[in-house]
């Protein structure tokens, strides 16, 4: 793959590549989409090198696609990262060895890379990642136990996971994350799960009712015990109008 | 000076630039910083290349100093722009053939480029532009009437002051931007302004004072016919803090 992207670097855009957090949400679990490097043993975000002929936004979504096999999801740029020391020599030294490749021959990979970060929120049990190539490992991790990952791609991480909690403030999620019919409190969780921390009942509804994008179904949730909560689904016009134009209930 | 970046262009990222957009607020005006290039008589955001040895956060700072004079602001990264077509051929012959430059000597120039958005909100009566070079115009356009800008420069100033107005929603502005004591009336014009529309003045005294970064003083405000407003400082201890934090106020 290296090898491929060396031979014909004229048709990539120098010293640039694209880091995508994938962001996985099931059933209160918060996890992270990530991929054992076979040159270093350590874990990495997807990530991939910008066609010359490719905007950077649709490189982002090829890149998805071909380390994860997800497609057609929302993915969002958050930032850019260009720290001088954030690819080391040693490492792209390391990883020119495992390949084969002689150093001379890979200088082209041995720049300081300035990468675009993306990151995306799936239903990780509707994702089915594809490694590329038998010997790559593909693995969804809790996010509160992400091992050691390479270069700066844990600061990259922590990054999106700060930009999703913000974003949280800016505008909906829960589409694609929740089943068709689902509670206040299922809703609730999703929100707990992914700012990490626990939320007042009351001050959960008014907010959430207040953005205006539930319907409430003339149906109760079924095999619970007692008091049955009501259940929702989302209006997908008025969520889509919020996710479009922003939650305004700041000014 | 693109001659000098061309003769020493291994000392400088390739196809990576900086951009900048620099809002000013002053008395109830939002203005933007731009330059007008000699090239093609277009008005243009303050940019430049990245030197291989400097972060790219830094390189942000430099670039807005030596193109602008302005120093020690808070610059922040908002966006990076990638499509194939943001800089055309076209565009970029032409500015070598401003300089003199030939065609073949000036291949580096001509790859595409993609740009990392940086913004900052100044007084722009205390800050003093200084242009690089007798013939460069720097100047202060009210952001109503920006005219036509090279390239993409325009959905990059837009891109920035949509980004701003959110940005109100998560943290607080005004330091730097009112004087040491102001009434709420002009905290609430300030608001106003950034964000292009009237705000509710009940509404807006409740969301910012709940913030807590207020200090009401034991003054009112001079020279006001009747019912003089009171006058307020910023808390910079808290008001520091909930820039670093965020207002939280969302969840």
């Amino acid at each position: 793959m290296l090898k491929n992207v060396l031979d014909n670097k004229e048709n990539y855009q120098p010293s640039l590549s694209i880091d995508c957090v994938i962001f996985g949400f099931h059933d209160n679990q918060l996890k992270v989409l990530l991929i054992k490097t076979k040159h270093s043993h350590e874990w990495a975000l997807p990530g991939g090198f910008v066609p010359v002929d490719e905007d950077i936004d649709d490189a982002a979504v090829s890149v998805l696609y071909g380390r994860t096999g997800l497609k057609g999801i929302f993915l969002r740029q958050f930032a850019t990262f260009g720290a001088v020391k954030r690819n080391s020599i040693d490492f792209s030294n390391r990883v020119l060895n495992f390949y084969g490749i002689p150093l001379d021959e890979g200088k082209w990979y041995t720049n300081r890379f300035v990468t675009v970060g993306y990151y995306a929120l799936v239903d990780f049990l509707q994702a089915v990642p594809q490694p590329e190539g038998k010997n790559e490992i593909v693995e969804w991790i809790d996010h509160h136990v992400v091992p050691d990952l390479i270069l700066d791609h844990k600061k990259i991480l922590d990054k999106a996971l700060e930009t999703l909690r913000m974003e949280l403030n800016l505008m909906p999620v829960g589409y694609n994350l929740l089943p068709e019919k689902f509670t206040i409190p299922e809703l609730q969780k999703l929100y707990e799960t992914i700012l990490g921390r626990k939320l007042d009942r009351r001050n959960f509804l008014r907010k959430i009712t207040a953005i205006g994008i539930l319907t409430k179904l003339d149906e109760k949730k079924s095999n619970v015990a007692h008091k049955a909560p009501n259940l929702y689904s989302f209006d997908q016009d008025k969520y889509n109008e919020v996710v479009k134009n922003g939650l305004h209930q700041g000014w």
